[in-house]
């Protein structure tokens, strides 16, 4: 261990008194049944509480044949294990997760004090884990809906549909900003905006837990605290270097964001910033999340991350060291997964020895039993999913396909490709044309999501399943030109026949190319070139070189780049990774029933090498000639629509603004096109001089607004100026005097602040 | 400005009581000299000697038939301007640079203080902007020599060249660390290790410097001080991410090496670090340089960075509160490079309003004619090329012909490829076979270099040229295949025919296939996809499919990806930028007149987004599954040879040492092949278990050794344990106790040091 405690204090020293949040606010009532609870507890059984195993190393067979076996007792019972995850390799129904949980409850209840067991899962997009559970598009594609309810009702069916199984906390939502196109791990954030991965984070935080303890509700994990997304490397689980300024600009927002909305767990990254790996960083863990922004649930380690720190990170010379670098870092639960007869041992021994004060076992402890006791689990510690009619039924699918329509984005339309014409013949290809695996993506009934079409074939619609349903058998010919491996790795493609799909398009009045890449999440998603892969792009040329208007559909985590492609198309739609009702959303933008209204909650980027988020700092724009060059195929926040937006009134409340004041800003729009469609106002404010480089630009504001033909609509932003300000090197937030510039549609406007502010 | 003083002070607060080196010494002469000069100088005079201007705004005409204007006697009489800089467009031959000069320090003498004029050029690979001068290697190939002494010569010869021109200063060399591929600078450094670039970067100082004063000697400008390299966004001039300790760990120790050498000037990162424009970073200027390192010369600007602060950072509100910070932050002269009168009146302003003391004109000033007196440029302020008749001279050419000899790299060479048959007949084909420009890279008589086949042609052989000359124009067949662009950007080229060279291939024995990039520098050399070109990629796979022995010549300043081909290529041979003998060496090596003994200076990587040097951390790693994957095409260090060398007799001179000690390590180098050849004997050491995640290893000693068949040679490495140190948090050096591992060539072994210590 050396001088880690020294190194990491070094750390600490620039940290002083800012203060971002309240406390979170606790229940009187609850704290005293904690105390009470707590001082009657052994430290095995503390320690247990503090221990979390995976559901396979418990038993054997998978999904509803999965059945415990003496070792599931003996971590509930001899080991006082307080918390239990993960699935039992194929998802089991809702009322074979109730015998589950039941049979761990039941062996909880014959402990000396009755705790029930925590369950978790990954609720990534619904109750994943769940067999027959409503599957929505992944967080990047509700994040290209820019609509907070969608997001909220997201929360509230993956809720209701966990809590049927009797699963009480999901570890989503991931608020992991998406800087980093590279990272495997992109499409499952709410994109690369502060502030819109921090408005739709709270709402589905929201959704999730509000009211807590009700029958329908789960707790979350706010994941993973924090600067996961953005290693140098661009590898999952990498060291990351970010300054600490910066940290606090982009990444910190939307924790203490959700943090305001509730949120009751905190899931911690799995990887390093600065050489640091967070799981032992107590600046990051305790003086930030617990006292700053005055969290009171707790925190829970990420995969074996405690072992990490050794095993991977050398920077401890045993297990024991590493656990007690990250029980006084401020961690309260361990996924061990595996060896929680080492872990508890290890921590008790520590405890004995001094190395861990029994304070900070007994404030690990106080949280993750507040938070048991705030769900209502020691009241209702397993459900019966006869109690939950709408498991899986039509309301939900419906909430998860309007989710899935307003996600869908139109890239390009040249000379109106899009809608297709009534009655035309449609030629469908590419390796994700027939395929519920790569249009649900990673964290799919499995891990890796690569037995979704096993699984669900039958029960939802490919891309080919719903064209030929909405457009008639005869009229669609799939022919796949390039397929994904099955058994191999998610980058794995290969040539099935390319003359093939080029002769069927002869046929064809439109060529409708699925493209992208299959299923992946984790270290196994890594790439080591974000170009799209050569077979994908030969069919894309091939095809383009018949003549017939060729429409990509995009079906991707991360966007992988078709500058090489785009060119010759005719039409572009990004689908995202749109779950299982993607294929039915798609194809009724396809055919015009439902008019695309999706912007991009990243920056597409043209080139592999060119990957800067669109709030880069001026040095790097395109514009200065000492500077780099910055060119997206396609901007943060773009998107069509079949009708026509028109902005106008652009109007600042005043032309100077003190830092206390509230900024108001207005603007009309108007549908002056032919058909009703859905737009989405963006409000972007640049700071024009700063003392430290400012971000050429940065949203603040966004609204999503229906229009009919012919309808007009003044949308109004009133937020306080110090929402503008940004973190200067000294960690503080400063608002300086200056000019400020505002950009709503294409329009522009100005105004200044006059003094500085500093808090 | 607002709150930026504060907010760089709180950079500065971690920054306590490190002392890495001694000051430099001071002549007591010098020092009296300076002290009555600096009293007799007006304010005006003195912020004269702070501003450098560029020679194209002070004349018209290029070349030997440049001529100054008015404008010049306007600035050195008039405004005092202590300092030009710049090539008149076409390089003037060394006569014409002796009247140039000659006549700015005619205007100089003409002053009340008479102070002569220091003229300062860009010898980066020689005295590249004198017309007939010896053009070396860039620095990428010097560095793949891992040969101390060639660089040191290269340094000799550059300062002989430059001298005799008249010119005392050169503008190198780069100490810029090249751990980022995408950097369009990265073939100007000595490449990604610390260690390596510190070594060859003293030893490239004294080459330059030493003695300082002596007729034949200039001064360095180390640069760019510091951490230029790595910008985030791969761009040139954009935003490092860069924590503290990770600045003093990887980009500041060449720094120290070179300071310790003696050099005399530092020229300042034109680029921001953490939102920071270097040229405002009173703590990486004044507080490390000036003071923890004790540098003694004087600070210049890179070129119109002040005036980028207001202009391309938008961090004040003009360019003279740029000039504030600037000079406050610790820049004691301006490249302006135009408006001197602007600067000097803006500065003369600053400091009778206080915002600039006097006392920072004054330790500028006395910096910057402490170096002028140090250098005799009062005794001889300009040079006659009649006193130094070694000028481009053969002496000369065989210096820079054993330096490319020694850089060329054999990365692969499938059952004895390499060497060709005698008599053999070849086709040599690609966009670089015959083009000096290629060879040459930029800063080769104009900053782009791309006059260079106009201006040198004939002189110097190309590819082709060199190839005919050595195996007999018959037995040569050029068919270019691709073309670089001529007018247009550095990265267009354009397909000729393939199917030209294909059929060339019919009739050759091998193909010898020159690829790469065409020359760039600075800005306009930005990549956005660091794979190969894809007419290239067209043009090789081609050439493969014919069945012929394909050798790849990569002749480029980055590493591009060659993934694609390498597999299809017989043998690789790494030039580098191997300048204007580069190709008599290419083909000695190609010929066997030359056994390759060139070693990677940087990791070649495999893929595009896959660009993590071998200095990286753990998690980094390929062998971790809870990491990323790094498996670069060529590993740092690599380098084949046509003999063989076997190692053996490992020895460690004790299993323990105290943290004060001397290491020793011996390893026994054999060459047990068929014929004479260099090898460089390297060794790594890696820090197994560390409180901050360890790199994975660290190169800590190199020696390049001769030998003859069957001969071998001990080869010892004595360094202090201390050198083993890395840098913590705390921004403290740690070596700390445990178990450390060596590796030499394919053999390992271990030391454990016994304590911990903190320095």
């Amino acid at each position: 261990m050396h001088s880690l405690k020294r190194s990491l204090l070094a750390l600490t020293v620039v940290m002083t008194g800012l203060s971002t949040t309240a406390q979170q606010t606790l229940n009187p009532t609850i704290e005293r049944r904690v105390d009470a609870l707590l001082r009657s507890m052994t430290l095995q059984e503390k320690v247990g509480q503090m221990a979390q195993v995976s559901i396979e190393s418990l038993g054997t067979g998978e999904g509803n044949n999965f059945r415990f076996s003496e070792k599931m007792r003996d971590a509930v019972v001899n080991y006082k294990v307080g918390s239990i995850l993960n699935n039992p390799g194929y998802p089991p129904t809702p009322d074979a997760w109730n015998r589950i949980v039941g049979e761990i409850q039941s062996a909880a209840a014959g402990t000396p004090r009755r705790i029930p067991v925590l369950y978790g899962l990954d609720d990534i997009h619904g109750a994943n884990y769940v067999n027959g559970s409503t599957l929505f598009p992944q967080q990047i594609g509700q994040a290209a809906t820019w609509n907070r309810e969608l997001v909220r009702q997201a929360g509230v069916v993956t809720a209701y549909e966990g809590r049927a199984a009797g699963v009480p906390w999901t570890f989503s939502p991931v608020l992991d900003l998406g800087v980093n196109p590279l990272w495997p791990r992109l499409w499952e954030g709410f994109g690369e905006d502060p502030f819109l991965v921090s408005e739709l984070g709270a709402a589905f935080v929201r959704g999730v837990q509000d009211p807590l303890g009700a029958k329908d509700k789960l707790i979350v994990s706010l994941k993973h605290y924090m600067a996961y997304s953005d290693p140098k490397s661009g590898k999952d689980r990498t060291d990351a270097w970010i300054p600490e300024h910066y940290l606090r600009e982009y990444h910190l927002p939307a924790y203490v964001a959700a943090v305001k909305a509730g949120a009751r767990n905190v899931m911690v990254n799995s990887a390093l910033i600065n050489g640091v790996p967070t799981h032992v960083n107590k600046q990051i863990l305790t003086d930030i999340l617990k006292g700053e922004l005055g969290f009171t649930g707790f925190i829970v380690t990420d995969w074996q991350d405690i072992e990490n720190v050794y095993r991977r990170d050398r920077m401890t010379n045993s297990i024991k060291e590493a656990i007690a670098l990250a029980i006084n870092a401020g961690n309260d639960m361990s996924m061990i997964p595996y060896d929680y007869k080492s872990f508890t041992t290890d921590l008790i021994a520590l405890v004995k020895e001094g190395k861990v004060k029994q304070s900070r076992i007994d404030d690990a402890v106080r949280r993750i039993l507040r938070v048991k006791m705030e769900i209502g689990l020691f009241e209702m510690p397993v459900t019966n999913v006869r109690d939950y009619p709408k498991f899986g039924g039509k309301e939900h699918a419906q909430i998860a396909y309007n989710t899935a329509a307003e996600s869908m984005t139109l890239l390009k339309n040249e000379r109106g490709t899009l809608p297709l014409r009534a009655g035309a013949r449609v030629l469908v290809t590419g390796p994700n044309a027939n395929s519920l695996r790569a249009l649900n993506g990673g964290w799919t009934y499995t891990w890796q999501g690569e037995r979704t079409d096993e699984i669900a074939a039958g029960r939802y619609h490919t891309i080919v399943d719903a064209l030929r349903e909405k457009m008639g058998a005869a009229n669609v010919t799939h022919v796949p030109g390039v397929l994904y491996s099955k058994q191999g790795k998610y980058f794995e493609d290969s040539v099935v026949s390319i003359d093939a799909a080029v002769q069927a398009a002869a046929g064809a009045d439109y060529v409708l190319l699925c493209i992208g890449e299959n299923s992946y999440t984790e270290t196994p998603g890594n790439t080591n070139d974000l170009n799209l892969s050569d077979n994908q792009l030969a069919l894309a040329r091939a095809l383009q070189a018949t003549g017939k208007p060729v429409v990509l559909i995009l079906n991707e985590g991360r966007p992988r780049i078709i500058s090489r492609i785009e060119p010759g198309a005719a039409a572009i739609v990004h689908t995202y990774l749109p779950g299982n009702y993607g294929a039915d959303a798609l194809v009724d933008i396809l055919t015009g029933a439902v008019n695309p209204s999706g912007k991009l909650p990243i920056t597409y980027p043209r080139y592999a090498n060119d990957l800067a988020p669109y709030h880069h700092k001026p040095s790097e724009g395109a514009t200065n000639p000492q500077g780099g060059e910055t060119a997206p195929q396609f901007p943060f926040g773009f998107g069509l629509s079949y009708t026509q937006f028109t902005y106008s009134a652009l109007r600042i409340g005043r032309t100077a603004y003190a830092p206390t004041d509230t900024l108001e800003v207005s603007v009309t729009v108007a549908n002056t096109g032919g058909r009703e469609g859905k737009e989405v106002v963006q409000l972007f404010v640049s700071d024009l001089v700063a003392s430290l480089t400012p971000d050429i630009t940065r949203l603040r504001g966004f609204e999503k607004i229906a229009l009919r033909p012919g309808e007009s609509r003044t949308v109004r932003f009133r937020l306080p100026v110090k929402a503008l300000a940004f973190v200067g090197t000294d960690l503080r937030k400063h608002v300086e005097a200056g000019t400020f510039e505002v950009r709503v549609g294409g329009l522009k406007g100005t105004f200044s602040v006059g003094k500085d502010l500093v808090f």
